[in-house]
């Protein structure tokens, strides 16, 4: 699977991500990761369950998986730790 | 699995749910199940997360499900659509 096919989700109204990744449908991948950390994830979810439940029934959850990262604060240079979630879809 | 080896997240701390995870391998069980909806599904992750990478090496993720509930709104009738989780650990 190529780089180009992950969704990282941030701040932005749900439904962006939703768009995105029916755009990245269209242009013919097969598989989308979705991508996000900390207070995103819920949003990671919601895009996933929009997407498969209300625009693409034919498109599947195949595996989620969750991990933690260490994220360096660019100010004080303190690492601190943040959860992960990474949900790939298959259509 | 019985429904007592559940833990439901809410805005409580993280730590709390951390520690009825543990409280639960404590009393001789050997899958917990994390349940979040809507916001709570980030501290869901952060609940897994810290347990397995800070107090029990040996918890697994088993399984990951996520899902859309239908909410009612007990004041104005209406129903809404939120995303759900399950995080499944085994020992």
């Amino acid at each position: 699977m190529s780089a180009t096919n992950t969704v990282f989700i941030g701040k932005k109204p749900v439904m962006n991500y939703v768009l995105a990744c029916l755009t990245l449908y269209q242009n013919g991948a097969n598989e989308v990761t979705i991508k996000a950390r900390g207070r995103s994830i819920s949003t990671a979810v919601d895009t996933a369950e929009i997407l498969r439940k209300r625009f693409s029934t034919d498109v599947q959850v195949k595996e989620i998986r969750i991990d933690t990262e260490q994220v360096k604060d660019s100010e004080t240079g303190a690492t601190s730790n943040v959860s992960s979630i990474e949900i790939l879809l298959k259509k």
